[in-house]
């Protein structure tokens, strides 16, 4: 257990490491961030900064040396990495929560496994066996390679005029699942924690809407059944328990048909803070920041009661030139991450606003 | 005007400079905190840190260049160094505002010359004009320092059984007032904040409890009439026009009588966030820190509107060791100062009770 003056470890320096460490502070605790070279808004934030690659094994040591507990804002941390880590300090979520949702094949079969219903899927590793796939699931369909795919990276649609030529092209030809394509209502997210001792907590299912594949809007409630709200609870809490997790993670759902025939699939898990969480920030007794920080510390976890009805929008790119305009709206909730540059497609921060 | 990825500029390295520099982050603004050497807790949550002395006139133009604005966590900022840093910089709020509440006798003129009341009081520079203001003021009555007094120290109480000499040699000999004791039913404060563009917000009425001269308890809604409520908003608002106050600052006030006797004399000005706003983090839609950075960004200032009855307590010394049992807490917004060492009297950290 970690006491106030402590320091966590954090793999990574972008937003959501900034966050953590922003939320780290009021318990008089430190942050030490490791990241390689680049923009990374972390820094600004935090009491020491370790510059270096994921595989420097020298930097690690010394790093897991300088804390407590290590920590990771990102679900594609290598193995050797967390390995090296683990020898030093405990690591919290444990990695065996990334060696599973690292790879879509084997994330997707642990989630079948514990009874929850995900969307039919085959795995690929070559054309021939996407095209005997293609038979089996049918179109419309998604290829999607195994491992590091984010805001709709590594993904091929396979309507009727698609080849499944030009799909494997698409996605070069990386190992891959084919996935039965879900004709969703709305898509909705679970963010959860479970601390050391056990303790399970979810906050309120939150709806998302996308644009270009990246997360725009999250609203609360969402507009599921309570049936579906309680069994997507419960379906984050089973996959907590089966992980042996520590921290906060999210299970993202999609929801098909409406009324008495709402069906919930699982899409995928994210072992980390993730953005549908973002609204907790403000909109909740205890951000999912700090929840996390209580987690990794082995302390009891905090409240996670709403606050209002929630409408929280990211700003991507061009989007945080607004912020002369955003900071004259009354009550709204502001946070910009401190990056220098606001590429397209880029998150630079995100807005709430809490109905109360 | 900032813009987000601007740096702020902090003299001194506190609580209060750590809390400033966390409410700057989320508005993408870095903070350079000033210090000399020893325990600077607003060091582990800020993108630079110079350590040196106020007296330092390469540091400060050196910090100075590094920098969009200077602010400062502490009234007793010598004016010299004010108006080193001025010369390069802005400094917000502007150093008037320091000349003229360092010293007791300035403020309470200034503050007398505005319409409103305060206990009465004369300067002493000497035992004889103390024996001569002791017959106009009577007892008992209050001795106290000009100038370098907080919680307490540097003032004698005088009452009937002690000699004028005892109260001067208390105090050290040094220039003083003093003070009519005024028999308060409770003490109060308002923290108020005043825009670049002149646009003034005051949070509602703080009632404080003290023990040992320290604040222990601010407590919401205080316990006095709309009538004085609404006169000691009025009063912050005067004061902070009178001086051309930009920045969060807070005026004490000592309530006597009762009832339709309720009377409000003004104890002092702090030019600078203030422990009896504390309970603003997570107790008001926008805290007194987040405040004073959008005033000194010259942005416009957010909304003042208090979340529920509030009860917020200092943790004073050993009071941190609590902490354990603090986070098993639900709802309990905890902040502590990430100070190394608990000495006794020291202001480690403090907690919020908002009841909703």
């Amino acid at each position: 257990m970690l006491k106030p003056g402590d320091t966590i470890g954090i793999l990574g320096g972008g937003q959501l490491a900034r966050m953590m460490a922003l939320a780290a502070a009021p318990f008089g605790l430190k942050c030490h961030i490791f990241a390689p070279e680049g923009d990374n808004p972390a820094f600004d934030v935090s009491a020491a900064r370790t510059v270096a690659g994921y595989e420097d094994a020298e930097a690690l040591k010394s790093f897991a040396a300088s804390v407590s507990v290590v920590t990771y804002e990102f679900e594609n941390v290598p193995s050797t990495t967390a390995d090296i880590l683990s020898a030093h300090v405990p690591v919290l979520p444990a990695p065996r929560a990334l060696a599973i949702t690292q790879d879509r094949f084997t994330e997707k079969s642990f989630i079948r496994e514990l009874g929850l219903t995900v969307p039919n899927f085959i795995a690929v590793s070559s054309l021939e066996e996407l095209e005997a796939a293609l038979m089996t699931i049918g179109r419309p369909s998604v290829l999607k390679t195994r491992r590091l795919g984010y805001d709709g990276k590594g993904q091929a649609m396979i309507r009727e005029d698609v080849s499944a030529r030009d799909a494997w092209d698409a996605i070069g030809h990386a190992p891959a699942i084919l996935e039965a394509f879900v004709p969703f209502e709305r898509e909705v997210s679970v963010v959860a924690a479970r601390s050391l001792a056990g303790e399970c907590v979810a906050y309120d299912v939150c709806e998302n809407r996308h644009k270009h594949h990246i997360l725009d809007k999250t609203l609360l409630p969402a507009a599921v059944s309570p049936r579906t709200e309680a069994h997507a609870k419960a379906a984050a809490q089973k996959i907590a328990e089966a992980l042996g997790y520590v921290g906060v993670f999210a299970v993202e759902f999609f929801v098909a048909g409406s009324g008495d025939q709402e069906v919930l699939l699982v899409n995928e898990i994210a072992p980390r803070v993730h953005n549908s969480g973002h609204w907790t920030l403000g909109g909740a007794e205890t951000s999912q920041f700090e929840q996390h920080i209580r987690a990794v510390s082995g302390w009891p976890l905090g409240s996670v009661k709403r606050l209002g009805r929630i409408e929280m929008e990211n700003l991507i790119g061009d989007d945080v030139a607004r912020w002369a305009d955003l900071l004259a709206e009354p009550g709204l909730i502001i946070e910009l991450y401190g990056k220098r540059e606001a590429r397209p497609g880029r998150k630079m921060g995100h807005i709430t606003r809490v109905i109360r």
